[in-house]
């Protein structure tokens, strides 16, 4: 993973490029109804209609004109390089975000968990590709009753023995199920390119219970290269042998209607890939200090194709021990993801997640105003995906108000 | 924070006392009864009496033998010491567990969230000191409001601001608030020991709406430390400054009935500080590998004066990539905190959260038997409260079978 160069962090902290000033300067929402202040006292409504700076902290927020931005971005680009949108929902785990990319035309979403697609289907949420493998008995099984809901369910195989045993759960379940090999980029997860990978699509093409679709081609290696030259290169570089993998397979008349991969760093690289179908793209919704540092295609320094969306609002809880201030979000709000988050506005500030429910901001230059207790600060999330995961919801805000409650629906669906 | 000396880890994760063999050696449960069998395949059963290594993973699991036995060894060691136990309930976010220390002899619980407590009240945790001062409006509201509901709720403060609002709102819920006067140790949160937190004594003790029951030093810092000696000698000067504070107050009157602090790294300290009244431990109960590496006070490296009970169970997605394993657990089932997890068994090996689903574990020297895909690993966390933060339920395990599932009451009560 990157590092960011801390004068790009500066940049982008500062620079109104990234973070237009009339959107994340503090500023006080006036005109709350009679209603709405009755309510907030007697904590008997949503927080629907609260300021962003009301909200009891640590507070997970979305810029919903910043989120519905990425969505439609991502979506024209997509169209303008050939492609389709399969959005990796791992990323926010929420049903109403996912409609959302459904609704702008994504042919499906994917997940890494059995527990997400299980949490996600019952909202309607029904075109879904499960990109990790399931090995167990249990797994196998869940994954074929998800399959037996939905006709659009699509599950990943990496594994000679793990195909027969999904072939034989499938027809257990009355189904004839659909199946990509995920072939490895790098060496996480999937079975190498070439040969074996080849006997595997043969081997899911000819098994009773299972259809073939095509194959994946995840490369996480590649997302976060920092410098668009360089991750071009190698994400170009580290996929062919899949490519040769998809193209053999279609010479040996194997279905390869879906060759899925690609994220958020590679989303303008993939169309390159020959055969390549859609993009699992995750990040882009929220961006991340990560994602931010990665640079442009131009060379800009600051990757800012999509806008950042996602922050946590917390409270200063001390700010008595000189040049640091304690604030009440710690590593149980931000993780110990690096690039550490950004805190906005102060573009010569650290943040630590140094203890599970305290973070300190320490000062490497004068802050750019005088913060007094009680005082709330946002940050930018280090990597979206774990920290939404830490949240129930999160706030869909819109002129620094709250406008919906999203709710984090899959939020800890691990299994 | 303490790095792990990883001669310290290989002795740890191979050794027989830290990690009894027959615990911990992966064993094939038999005897399933047919109608457990049945309810297991028809997903109808919860997971009572299911073996540890038929769980979905990742799988949360904590061993109740060593779990009860270190309740119990903190409390007899704390009657021996002279001081009581009101135990962090941070750490476990569990009424369950809290129940065990409360019935234990515990004199209370502690929480660090307001969440905590409105989440632990309902089942009977009326007992509660929330270490964490509360400024905002809302949260000052919400803090009256549990201490209407439970005369046990005791509130930090560290600011003479905060105990006006408080006292203010106290005297709107029509209550007179307990109140402990948090005095720092080190720059994280409190007010500094000294003339300062004697007037902020002083300020609650005559505020209409606040009674003062005493101050709080936790001494997040020394915890860590390695080896005893250092430790002790650390936590000891660190905390003279507070109790000269705390006898300052008695001699001006003040009631310093509770004198709370400490930690499982200090435990066996905090009764040399004069004044001390009850220990603030948390992670005693699961330990984890932070602690395991800080040392015994006879000099032994494995600091095993309470048993390592908490372990997250994973599966291996892939084990066609040399020297290496994919496991279907990453950084959002064991977090990033260093020292990694460690992988029982497994000396020669470390574990890499190197991604958001997916763990990876690589050796350095030869693993103790061939891992098969769908094989279950099982390891220690590396700091017990994120993990436990990202689970809705711990498996409470017995000779290897769930005895009961244990709800995480307050996971994700971070507000
Ligand atoms: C298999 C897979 N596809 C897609 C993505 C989405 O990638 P990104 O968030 O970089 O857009 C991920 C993220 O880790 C992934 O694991
Ligand atoms: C205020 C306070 N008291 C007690 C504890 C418990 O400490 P430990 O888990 O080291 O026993 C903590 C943990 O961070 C804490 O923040």
């Amino acid at each position: 993973m990157a590092t960011t160069p801390s004068a790009t962090r500066r940049v982008f902290l500062a620079s109104s490029t990234a973070l237009a000033a009339d959107v994340w300067v503090p500023r006080t929402v006036k005109g709350y109804t009679t209603h709405e202040v009755a309510g907030r006292l007697a904590g008997s409504l949503s927080e629907v209609g609260t300021s962003k700076w009301d909200l009891d902290t640590p507070a997970l927020c979305v810029d919903l004109d910043r989120l519905e931005a990425n969505i439609k971005t991502m979506q024209a680009a997509m169209r303008r390089f050939g492609l389709a949108t399969r959005p990796h929902a791992k990323t926010h785990r929420s049903a109403d975000i996912a409609k959302l990319q459904l609704a702008a035309g994504a042919i499906g979403v994917c997940c890494a968990k059995l527990g997400e697609a299980e949490a996600l289907m019952p909202h309607g949420i029904d075109r879904i590709c499960m990109t990790t493998a399931n090995l167990s008995p249990s797994k196998i099984r869940r994954a074929m009753q998800l399959r037996k809901r939905a006709p659009g369910f699509v599950q990943a195989v990496d594994d000679e023995r793990n195909a027969r045993d999904l072939s034989a759960a499938a027809q257990e379940a009355g189904v004839v199920a659909d199946v990509v090999v995920d072939v490895a980029v790098g060496t996480r997860s999937g079975i190498p390119a070439g040969e074996g990978a080849l006997r595997l699509a043969k081997l899911v093409d000819t098994l009773p219970g299972l259809k073939l679709r095509g194959l994946l081609s995840y490369d996480g290696g590649a997302q976060h290269i920092t410098g668009f030259a360089a991750r071009k290169e190698r994400a170009l570089a580290n996929i062919e042998a899949n490519a040769g993998t998809c193209a053999a397979m279609k010479k040996a008349g194997l279905n390869t209607e879906i060759f899925s991969g690609g994220g958020t760093g590679t989303y303008n690289i993939q169309h390159l890939v020959p055969g390549f179908t859609d993009v699992q793209v995750g990040s882009y919704v929220f961006m991340d200090m990560q994602y931010l540092a990665i640079g442009r295609e131009d060379g800009q320094p600051v990757y800012d194709d999509f806008a950042s969306s996602l922050t946590v609002v917390g409270t200063v809880l001390n700010n008595r021990f000189p040049g640091k201030l304690t604030i009440d979000a710690g590593s149980k709000a931000l993780t110990l993801n690096v690039p550490h988050a950004g805190v906005i506005g102060e573009p010569g500030a650290d943040y630590n997640a140094g203890s599970d429910e305290f973070g300190v901001i320490t000062f490497k230059s004068d802050p750019s105003r005088a913060y007094a207790m009680g005082d709330r600060v946002e940050m930018i999330v280090p990597h979206c995906d774990p920290v939404v995961n830490l949240y129930d919801v999160m706030y869909g805000i819109r002129k620094d108000r709250v406008e919906r409650v999203i709710p984090i629906t899959a939020r800890g669906k691990s299994q």
